[in-house]
């Protein structure tokens, strides 16, 4: 067989092609180098896979895992595609040695694979760079015409920065098992390789203490992970090539540890679970040897329970107030020149690195916790920025990159795939420096999710923080990311994510009835209010016991239609479009001014859908305005002016928030009336 | 409050009423009575539920079993909804006493349920009648203006048959513990009270023997259940107030047994697991003592994993032939004056019986077991149908009936709910022997299921069969019933259940693409052959080695866009179709008629889509003549006879299987072309 070396673009969708067919591929991480081939592998039911070189039980749980998966994605039974000796197999895995016990940072993730029609190679230093080259096999395997089917190429892939990570927030709302284990699965997909479990908050201690037990018997509402639980997930994610770290938040963020031992707060007690979203006053007492004695007991037993040689200890938003109150606090301060709070703080962060090392453990904590006096070995994640990482870095500490990575905050998946951890300040490092910039974490806050909407509000949009986490910096084509995103999308269905899933039905909660047409074609272009709106907008103030089963809890964070939309319509106005694209738009838009209309029937009968009438009201109101400005442009008459304004104001009034949702297809309207009229939208108001 | 009493017409749709809407709710299956009140009672955060009357373990966990289900249905967070003092709860249990330690047939099961807008009552003899009842008041529950409510209603209701059965085949695919607890949680929803485990095929022996191992070490692929697994799932079924029966079919279907004890057989060894479906010829030697001295180990064993009363021996499709060739058996059944193989197979039933009554269980068979000369206290089922059910009990025997409920035919689910286990013989019966007949079960014979796709298979059909089972004889209106069940199947959705999840995924992976549209339209409006078709004319003989990902393995059983436009179609010829129907009618064809163009893309690039290509091109054309056969109508002109009869021969070509494939709109487009030109079509040739 003879190479066809075509060296792809960096960032562009590559295409392939067998005997018969093009197809299109874009893998999500893009890896460090791809060279297309001519031809294919089938993939049958005779599809094996070998082991060569190094083999262990890690690495032929990793070989089943994947079979799993292949059998899955083909629709295979499960007696099919076996594990062979290496000279038969299709797919043979070479491996050069075993992986450290416990995963450590760092450790070799590269891989190679050559596909040829004849057969595939995949060969990696250790277990985890194997891992992350099925991954990538999977992916490449599709439908074709000639049946499932890889197509031959040679890839080279390493990532960029070893820690690409994922928060969950299980404290705000507690998070079954079996959801974040189906999220693990996700992570895997996508090459992320740190689960950071968010273990305790204000509104809840998630986990067993033996040592400890009223943390989670009083600071639970019996809603915690038995040790057991914890060890089981903990060696899901290792066969995953997953480290886990543990987040432990101190000394605030800390009420429901007061639950049960009100000793450990700076104010009086007694406490109960937090049930409202927002910073408390409570925190631990730092001047206290009694604090310090609690944490060397628990986080001994926390650090004998996570393997990972990291361990964070949250460290942010201490508000300080029960520190001014306490007359003991103040003296304290007084007598060992502890100037302010931040002093104090830093004076316990010291105290519990000690604790954490002493346990063999590595300290991780928020930006706050950043104090010339702690030692260099410690880990800063930052939520601040780039700036602050860099700060960080030059003067010797490690640091990871959340800021502009909270998935929270309901954000486009381009906005976080413009963040790179070395940006802005961070640039300007010297090569040592940005060394100590380890990566990021997506970071899924839970005031607003519960088990049955938190995979839409993490997927697909972390696939693009991990794509800009695991791919060389240049990799930054949007529309590129996005079609993989889509691609990983249905994937992670066969994975059992529900943020697919579950939309639908949510929606025929909300409506009271099967029939949702008019609601999801409403949904679909609308979008939860970003960042924190949210809480700022609202009347009724959001607490751990609201339900979540709002049309703003059920919209995606990024409406798939409004984009498709927006693109037809920008391609319109630059003449881009042709007449299929333009019958497209027009159709959309006719379907929203007629939607109201069908969506009424619904509003009478679900208290649920009273508050989007206002905003159906607007998408057809816009809707009408879009295919005036349509009519304008294919009669190619100028729209008069007056008419433009008073579209303009109508269209600023559908772009406010209203039941806390955004109308995303209010902006393309806009430019199609500026393009119809030859007028600028004034200036939104500030 | 005044109570408003309509006694409702037995299987009509109920309406109800709240101060500002009417709804209709049609539970499924039907209570034996209802009466409507005025008003409803709301559901919000603040909803409790308490128990007074007897209280114990089983009654309590069905308890938060029902609060699991309604915060669910609801979206309010876990820490809502709780189970207080009876006497501040909205929704008052009282349960008069326990149930037996083992669930046992023919617990009472009624129940009375109050519904007025203070609050609610559920009256129960045990908690089975609770456990029934708490199913009907989550039926109830819907969206409404005010919140989600429940009407004011009267409900008495109890079962008609005790014995209210779904199999599954785990013999010829196995299916994991996961995908069976969902389908107990479908089963608890409609009120089925028993699940038969169908553990041992000649492809597959399912179940962990600590006395046997070889049973599935050799007999099973590596897929069978632990002991532990198994006592797990019975743990799960006791709380959803379902039994569990165990089947090890005996002495034929027992290849898989046979691989690891090749002695038990009639034919000399070695054995494999059998890949291909069929009757096959190994069956258990019925004249060695070392055969009945297996049994009573392995049944002794297997009787005490197993707690329930009832033990299934299978005994179905002997074929005999093992028995007709080995001399030392010929001779055996000469000394014993055995005339022929039932002889023969009736000593072995009568042997086993034995040993099953030792273990202090009673036997269950299919009807091949039924001889005089057993003990009446078996019972038989029936996949032969109701007059050998009633031979069964004129003899004295119980029986259920499966015959007509095998859910593997891919009938509709108006044929299944038409099957009456007290119809044709057993009508006559006297009320004694009716008394006999205990029920009926669906059966889930899986040679085409896989976990991907067998609750597509089971739901939400079976869910006809379980009002047949529960309610009234006289609840006999399918379109009623096919409302219940629309509802039933959106309900299972909630539970987890993947009947319409699944169909998705397995159409993106048929076309190789994300865009399904067209693949859809195509699929939602064919069936899979019915009956035994599938075998019948294929080219590749199945085996449990094929992949199961076809367009005939996704497509529905039932296709309800079929169903909905014949339904449309009869109303138009009947002269009872709206303007709005007749536009309905004629977007569907216009839309059939288009589709072969937008599917053609997708045909040249997976070769899943091959087969289906003359059917999408069947679809255009039935699609095309009905589109003239409608203008005609419209116009009040009369077809030409010539055009009709060529119309005739054409849809009697699409009407024939391709790809084992039925083509569902072909039908109600022939009814079109007779009502346009007055002709009638051909029969079907034979």
């Amino acid at each position: 067989m003879r190479a066809v070396f075509v060296v792809l673009m960096l960032c562009s969708v590559f295409v392939f092609s067998s005997a018969t067919e093009p197809r299109q591929v874009r893998l999500l991480p893009m890896p460090a180098s791809v060279q297309m081939k001519t031809g294919q592998l089938v993939i049958d039911s005779l599809f094996s896979i070998g082991i060569n070189g190094h083999s262990d039980a890690l690495l032929q749980r990793a070989v089943e895992l994947f079979l799993d998966n292949l059998r899955r994605q083909t629709g295979v039974p499960r007696l099919d595609m076996k594990v062979t000796d290496a000279a038969q197999a299709k797919l043979v895995v070479h491996c050069e040695r075993a992986n450290r016990a416990v995963q450590e940072l760092g450790e070799d993730e590269s891989y190679s694979l050559e596909i040829s029609p004849a057969g595939a190679k995949l060969d990696a230093v250790t277990s985890l760079g194997i891992m992350r080259g099925l991954q990538t096999f999977l992916q490449l395997a599709r439908t074709t015409s000639d049946g499932f089917a890889v197509p031959a190429i040679a890839i080279q892939d390493k990532p960029r920065f070893p820690w690409r990570g994922l928060m969950i927030d299980v404290g705000r709302h507690f998070i079954p098992l079996d959801v974040l284990k189906r999220n693990l699965d996700g992570m895997a997909a996508v090459k992320l390789n740190v689960f950071h479990w968010h273990l305790s908050e204000n509104q809840g201690f998630r986990i067993e203490s033996k040592k400890f037990p009223k943390l989670q018997e009083m600071g639970s509402d019996g809603l915690y992970y038995t040790q057991n639980e914890v060890r089981n997930l903990i060696a899901y994610a290792r066969d995953r090539g997953i480290r886990v770290v543990p987040e432990f938040d101190m000394p605030g963020h800390s009420t429901a540890w007061f639950v049960g031992y009100p000793e450990l707060a700076s104010g009086p007690g007694p406490y109960q679970i937090e049930r409202k979203w927002g910073v408390f006053d409570p925190a631990m007492d730092p001047t206290q040897e009694r604090t310090y004695k609690f944490l060397d007991g628990f986080i001994g037993e926390m650090a004998k329970l996570f393997p990972d040689q990291y361990f964070h200890i949250g460290g942010d938003e201490v508000d300080g107030k029960q520190w001014d109150a306490n007359p003991n606090i103040q003296t304290f301060m007084h007598a060992h020149g502890l100037k302010n709070n931040q002093d104090l703080q830093a004076y316990f962060n010291t105290r519990v690195q000690k604790i954490v090392r002493k346990h063999g453990k590595t300290m991780v904590g928020w930006d706050e916790i950043l104090r010339p006096d702690l030692p260099k070995d410690i880990v800063v994640q930052s939520w601040r920025g780039q700036d602050s990482l860099a700060a960080a870095a030059k003067q010797g500490y490690r640091g990871l990159l959340s800021f502009g990575y909270y998935v929270d905050l309901n954000w486009p998946a381009a906005r976080h795939y413009a963040v790179d951890p070395i940006s802005g300040a961070a640039a300007n490092l010297s090569p040592e420096e940005k060394q100590r910039i380890l990566g990021g974490e997506a970071c899924m806050w839970s005031e607003y999710v519960s088990p049955e909407n938190i995979d839409s509000r993490i997927w697909p949009r972390t696939a693009a923080i991990a794509e800009r986490l695991w791919s060389r910096q240049d990799v930054t084509d949007v529309n590129s990311m996005y079609q993989g995103l889509e691609n990983v999308s249905r994937w992670l269905d066969w994975l059992g994510l529900t943020h697919n899933s579950s939309y639908e039905p949510m929606l025929r909660r909300i409506a009271g009835s099967n029939d949702i047409s008019a609601l999801r074609t409403f949904t679909d272009v609308v979008e939860p209010v970003k960042d924190y709106t949210r809480e700022e907008i609202t009347t009724v103030e959001a607490t751990s016991l609201s339900p979540l089963n709002r049309v703003i809890d059920a919209a995606r964070p990024e409406s798939v239609t409004a984009r498709r939309f927006a693109d037809l319509v920008d391609a319109l106005i630059a003449g881009r479009a042709d007449s299929e694209a333009k019958q497209e738009v027009r159709a959309w838009l006719t379907r929203w001014r007629d939607n109201q209309s069908n969506l009424q029937p619904l509003e009478t009968q679900s208290f649920l859908l009273k508050e989007i009438v206002p905003v159906s009201q607007d998408l057809a109101a816009v809707a009408t305005t879009g295919l005036q400005a349509l009519d304008c442009i294919d009669r190619e008459e100028r729209a008069p002016d007056a008419w433009a304004t008073q579209q303009f104001a109508l269209l600023q009034q559908a772009e406010k928030p209203k039941a806390q949702l955004l109308l995303m297809v209010a902006p393309p309207v806009q430019r199609l009336v500026e393009a119809s009229s030859g007028q600028k939208a004034p200036p939104p108001p500030k």
